[in-house]
């Protein structure tokens, strides 16, 4: 890695442009195909009105994922992945799969 | 993926043992060897001591990181990767490398 890189390891930034629970998992729903609101809010188990609003408008922000407003009545707006987020979401891929792998034994860590 | 799990996707379990922003970090800099606690504070940047022993404590629990004690004089003490850690830290290989390929974007992103 270049000497005038701030960031010493690749996974500082990645892991700050998924900046916690939800961004990762919103950006994995919109992996194979455009979605509405109200579709991501009910993929997106538990998440709030209020924070997929505020993810989405972030993530639209840093050029995760792409806003189009359809102008029908009633007007429709749809949320994909930019380039950039379907790269993230390419890199997402075997992370996924090592959770698939593993979800009985982090279940079991994860329970009280 | 089996109807009679609670998790709807891998990413959300692996999210979920990844937790917040050290604990993937932290695993990455076992990646190659096994590591002593003040080589961590170094590697892990902006760490404190207390975070890192909490998250090292957790990491233990959950069994990704084993911690051996060695009685010389002084003791010594070494963290490594458990065989599930190390699944993990390969499952975050390809996050690692699109953070490193797009990691001036992500710059210019985050700054404010």
């Amino acid at each position: 890695m270049k000497k005038d890189q701030p960031y010493r390891c690749g996974l500082v930034p990645a892991l700050a442009v998924i900046g916690g629970k939800w961004k990762a998992l919103i950006l994995w729903e919109l992996n194979s195909q455009p979605r509405r609101f109200g579709e991501l809010r009910r993929l997106v188990q538990g998440i709030s009105e209020k924070m997929l609003i505020q993810q989405l408008r972030e993530m639209e922000a840093d050029g995760f994922v792409h806003r189009e407003v359809f102008y029908e009545v009633p007007p429709r707006v749809e949320y994909s992945v930019t380039p950039l987020g379907a790269s993230l979401n390419a890199a997402l891929e075997p992370l996924c799969a090592w959770g698939e792998q593993h979800m009985q034994e982090i279940e079991a860590c994860q329970q009280p």
